[in-house]
């Protein structure tokens, strides 16, 4: 308790990162980083910005990015997709703080699943925007028939984290129907992994917002960029809100790298695949340790074993090194979250649980 | 209008920053950069986090930016300053937006100047802040006596914008004592041009918060890189809210470049002086010129001329490729808020004034 803080400050619970240790030698399949680099153009089109002793840095960065928004348009151009109709933010957490903030703070409260991306609450919180949760059935799907009740608006993270479940866009799209008058979000950072993309239905629906993170399929978390895509009188808001938060949300190098990154798809198409060929491998190995592992569309398998403990499980792996995600959190406690790593991390992975379970 | 809008959005009067223009040749003494590069240390240490074909970029930064928080507080020993009073934000825009929304957000409207950095009255816009500004004296320097009223909190732009006037600490110390049940924010972003630094009283003073951008003295406005400086407590709020918004507010190319920069003390001397004597010798020939010229503690200067109106005078200098910053505003119409340049660009400045005026 301060006299000093905003009396919201006192009743915040704010959202906690997986561990990001300063350790080397970890294995770390925890935080969802992609086990593998970026694009080699992003290092080099960083440096080029660097160029003459970084003289450039002395001069603000282009307030709008617009650069990188035609970089983003053009990726999306199948679906006609303007740079008007796209934002870019300081990671994808900003472009969702701003979205709670412009699209998603109305009289009735907004509906997310109760098993989901755990920074929604948080905004929810920073923001004093009522929320109630939708529960995943029991096989962690969410079942579009049970966001009937009227809201101020609609969060989906599809694939769905933790689980990695992957809603079809036929759902999405009843959804949408079903609320013309609210914002429906889709949550899309691990979308590379296997789904398909809301994106293509933008020009169908006012009321969608897509939003996406170079973090996980581009391999730039440390770069910080994410975006939001969708009809410009809901882009429209957002600028009016990041206008009056930050100016310059993005650097002059985080721009210049994620144009890069965006511009070589052959490099995103080796790295996404080679993620998914290893999930699958991954996937069947857990299976023979008598695993419970959902289909997954991410960079993460989400699995319980029917007979050891996941917070033993997590400290044990701990102990050999190796880092995976545990949310002690209903009806999830026995679950864990693990990270697709290279070929050889999985295999480390599956040789410590095997030495753990027998 | 929108629907789909929070009625705030609606309400929002966003921050328009000065003119990015993409034309290059020309004279940009508008937003207030350093005319001089960055230290080199800055380009070499991005360099090395970007090793490996930019290998790092897949991983998180550390969502704290302890590194950095360490070399500010280092720089700051002689005041005794640790880390854990230390907060960093993409840019001081970004820090002062989580000030106002952690602690200055209380039942009584928070004061600042008539005359200061537009962007105050936008956050309180974005956070429904209430606010009274308080009147510059005919001089247009702050008078302490007329900050007397009860308040939620006070924010001082000192040296202020866009006057370039200083408040000596021992003002901003009687300012303190005045007010200890409500933070006094110091938003020094022009302090290492001439002004003395309020960090010198931070653990005296557990009401006082010192906001510092690399972006003027070190010369890295394209980086992105801001800070505040208080006692834990006002930090720990920061902190707050700043986990409640993005966890990872810094890139780690920023996080690399900005603790170069703020070892190299000797870069950083040699460009502050360098602009303080450019900013004398400017000044010099604008009075030659007729204009009056507000003294300055910034690296801009305030000027006004008896005989032009300055709406026509930024005209001219906008058709001879030099842009300077004109602020639509009562009270100010008829000033000129003028960047220093290099002296060959205070030198085509001078001229092409000369040129216009006669």
């Amino acid at each position: 308790m301060s006299r000093y803080w905003s009396s919201l400050v006192h009743r915040l619970t704010p959202y906690v990162p997986g561990e990001q240790p300063k350790l080397s030698n970890l294995v770390k399949l925890n935080t969802n980083e992609n086990p593998y680099p970026p694009s080699a153009r992003v290092a080099s089109a960083i440096a080029d910005e660097l160029a003459n002793g970084g003289a450039l840095l002395r001069l603000y960065p282009d307030p709008g990015a617009e650069r990188l928004k035609e970089a983003i348009a053009t990726r999306f151009a199948d679906a006609g997709i303007t740079a008007q109709q796209v934002f870019v933010g300081n990671g994808s957490d900003e472009v969702l703080a701003h979205v709670f903030m412009a699209l998603l703070r109305h009289p009735l409260p907004i509906l997310f699943p109760d098993i989901s991306y755990s920074f929604y609450p948080v905004y929810c919180g920073l923001y004093d925007i009522a929320y109630a949760t939708v529960p995943l059935d029991d096989n962690f799907a969410i079942r579009i028939e049970d966001y009937k009740s009227d809201n101020g608006g609609i969060v989906i993270a599809n694939p769905n984290a933790p689980t990695g479940c992957f809603l079809p866009l036929a759902s999405i799209e009843r959804l949408l129907s079903m609320h013309r008058q609210s914002v429906v979000v889709v949550d899309e950072a691990y979308v590379d992994f296997g789904g398909e993309s809301a994106i293509a239905l933008i020009n169908r629906h006012p009321n969608l917002l897509v939003v996406h993170t170079l973090s996980k399929a581009y391999s730039l978390a440390g770069l910080r960029v994410g975006y939001a895509v969708g009809q410009s009188e809901l882009i429209e808001a957002l600028t009016r809100v990041k206008d009056s938060f930050n100016s310059y949300p993005l650097d002059r190098l985080a721009i210049a790298g994620a144009v890069a990154a965006i511009a070589d798809r052959e490099h995103f198409e080796g790295t996404r695949q080679a993620v998914m060929r290893s999930r699958e491998a991954l996937r069947g190995a857990l299976l023979e340790l008598d695993f419970e592992v959902l289909p997954s569309f991410a960079n993460f398998v989400f699995v319980r074993h029917p007979r050891h403990d996941a917070g033993e499980l997590a400290a044990a792996l701990r102990q050999r090194g190796i880092l995976v995600r545990h949310f002690k959190l209903a009806r999830i406690d026995q679950h864990l979250r693990i990270t697709i790593g290279t070929d050889a991390q999985c295999a480390h992975l599956i040789e410590a649980l095997q030495e753990i379970l027998h």
